[in-house]
């Protein structure tokens, strides 16, 4: 495995699940496989689960690791090709990025959507250049457009938890007061039109999903007729696609709480953190028996040390 | 142990120190204890000595160590129940905590005194809450109220340097340009009064410590006096407990210097430090040869060592 | 080894070339030399390069690496001696020194030059203090009048890439938007003095480095001439020595571009990076095949390691 951007570099989910279990259930096991091997971890955000839970998934593995907050230990890189660089970012990503290859066997890089240019973001050009001019394999750690660290430790939570063979799962859209990337919906998505679920979002017009990810999905503008039946509700803020980056409703009827969880067939509740409380989910559903948000962050280290374990023998 | 808070949480003192020096002597040799452990060390304010005393004292254990500066590497978190969290910050402390917890088998946390109720610092709410949802043993590395860390390096430090049986220690407090929390007079006192020693605390009028901390010592408030035939004299600032958080003096007549350490039993000089230079204490005394600060900071990765080495026994 | 800050600490340049390319070869050939060993990086400037690559190299030697950005992480440091210390700088360099070297084998320092005093600046003040106070061995990671690290991986890249004995090798002054130190140009100038080449420095008048760093160079104002049949070309900005800390041009008639490097004999194009392109380098130029940029910032590792190799083996 060269690079973990999306649900197709890990081929067949089942086998994703097998090896995912067999490392939980035994994750100190293939430390041999990481020995003299480092991972760098480039952050251009803020991170509070995938930082710890990465490192802890590339130590399991015997692996050294480096974190490198990089618009703050480093420098400020410039990405535009044939600019003269006489403003404030001293450093060029072309330089940047093969450099840091040199010191890994392996990075993993957090770079969100800056909604500056729906194309730049949708082109995924920050991760691109990574996977382009490293020269090692590129772990996503939440990229313009997708988070598949999470959606996988997300799918890995649901085969946990499940109660039938096809749970019924549930995305839906809730408020929040900023504009926040797509990227986790759409891998949420792109894993659950995969999985072995029924799979429908929910979310207030205008804040459809792109094509390439809402594509396959049921589609379902009434909430509480979405929760209806349903195993596992996936709650998340997302801003406008088609009006990009835009906030087009904070409307808190969208906030998931008791009365509409009791639509449910005795859903859990899901987020991959972090979670504004009684913006996004009620207190009273995020600390009930059904929420496993913890347990959901917990399955982070499990989905990275999986992936990691994939590279490094691939090396 | 499931906690290192306060001096009750390290039961006998001379067994503390019997470990303690066994750890000192053989740094390594508990290395397999640590093996496969992950302790991680939560920052929410900055740190010199305790961020690298802790990390190396862990890796003397064969532990692996991850460092989180919260608010910058993370999210900033609420802390308060039943909030709105339309605000500046974007998790709380009930799934930020939980979710640390899942990646380590231990905790070290630093949260100072913030000083914006003197309630919420002297329930200790912040380091508590740590306790009550992370599921994992805590270990303070200086809290609202109380350094336990640095108390027991202090005891280890004057255990080496005492000439003889049951020496006079006197804590003084000194001037200062800010506020400063009470949490290392406080802890150094709870400690002191559980040692082998006589204990004497002297300040200004106005900056009495808590009852539960100062109740059992000698107060004195002429610092002369005070000084006469001590053979340690451990300085520090404090502001204010009774008028909370306020800086009633910065009278400078209360600066140790040569000509008051001239009245003592030729005395050790004790700061946990970083320490304000000719505002606590005079460039010739911190210089002296009587001067251990360097002694006794180096005793912090002692006092972790063992705290540690006791949490990794009993996991 | 106890010090590591300029050419005269690595002895002979033939027998430390030897040694780095054993290392390069087998770099985890001497991890039981590292064992339950210690480093700390102190960073008082960014760094992308050096903090990366010095933690590599420390952990290819079997080391325990600490990373402390110590204005960010720790506290302001205060580094003149008899202040009253009640401003913003909480801890004197005179305590926080000797406590660092207590919690390690080894300490690395990066502190740039601040151009505030040429006389600071050039008696090494900062760097100096850690050599004087920490009690163990310092390696600059770029000190305020050299890069000693850099200069090595300079040179090992320079004997990897030279096509005859007794290559030329050309540093060249070029624009930059701020006022850079000349530590880069002074170590690269003072290591080609030692070393089996023919070494020509070319700038603008006015941008002669210090006597101690150009004696013994060819000095040539005119940059065309210079570059004839060179076989490296190495590009640097640096500010003013004699006019200390300024800017006296950015004339960009100075960028290294095609149409230069075309009088030169097929040169081998390096800079030490961070580089602004189209200021110091054409596009053209530093994406060619000739331009070793890369490979240069990798024997950072192997410069770093080589030291460490014989800081360890001295301890």
């Amino acid at each position: 495995m060269k690079r973990y951007l999306q649900v197709d570099d890990i081929g067949d989910l089942k086998q994703a699940l097998k090896d995912a279990f067999e490392i939980k259930q035994n994750p100190y096991a293939f430390k041999q496989l990481g020995e003299n091997k480092t991972i760098i971890l480039v952050f251009f955000n803020s991170s509070l689960r995938t930082r710890l839970s990465t490192q802890k998934a590339a130590m399991n593995m015997g692996m050294n690791v480096m974190v490198l907050d990089i618009n703050k230990d480093g420098w400020k890189l410039e990405s535009e090709m044939g600019v003269v660089m006489d403003g404030d970012k001293p450093e060029h990503i072309k330089e940047a990025v093969p450099v840091i290859g040199q010191y890994c066997d392996m990075i993993g890089v957090r770079s969100f959507a800056t909604f500056e240019s729906k194309d730049d973001d949708y082109s995924e050009k920050v991760i691109n250049q990574f996977i382009q001019y490293s020269g090692v394999p590129v772990i996503s750690l939440e990229s313009a457009t997708r988070h598949p660290l999470q959606a996988f430790a997300d799918l890995i939570t649901i085969e946990e938890h499940k109660q039938k063979e096809r749970p019924k799962v549930v995305l839906t859209w809730a408020p929040h007061p900023r504009a926040l990337p797509q990227a986790v919906a759409n891998s949420f998505a792109e894993w659950m039109k995969k999985a072995e679920v029924d799979f429908v979002i929910t979310h207030p017009k205008g804040y459809e999903l792109a094509n390439e990810f809402a594509e396959g999905a049921s589609i379902e503008y009434d909430q509480r007729k979405a929760f209806k039946d349903a195993d596992f509700i996936y709650a998340k803020n997302w801003s406008s696609f088609n009006n990009y980056g835009k906030v087009l409703s904070q409307d808190k009827d969208w906030t998931v709480d008791e009365e509409k969880m009791a639509l449910t067939n005795g859903a859990k509740f899901m987020h991959c953190l972090p979670v504004r409380r009684n913006m996004i989910v009620s207190d009273g559903v995020i600390e009930s028996k059904n929420s496993i948000v913890v347990q959901q962050a917990a399955n982070r280290v499990v989905s990275a040390q999986t992936v990691i374990k994939r590279m490094l023998e691939g090396l």
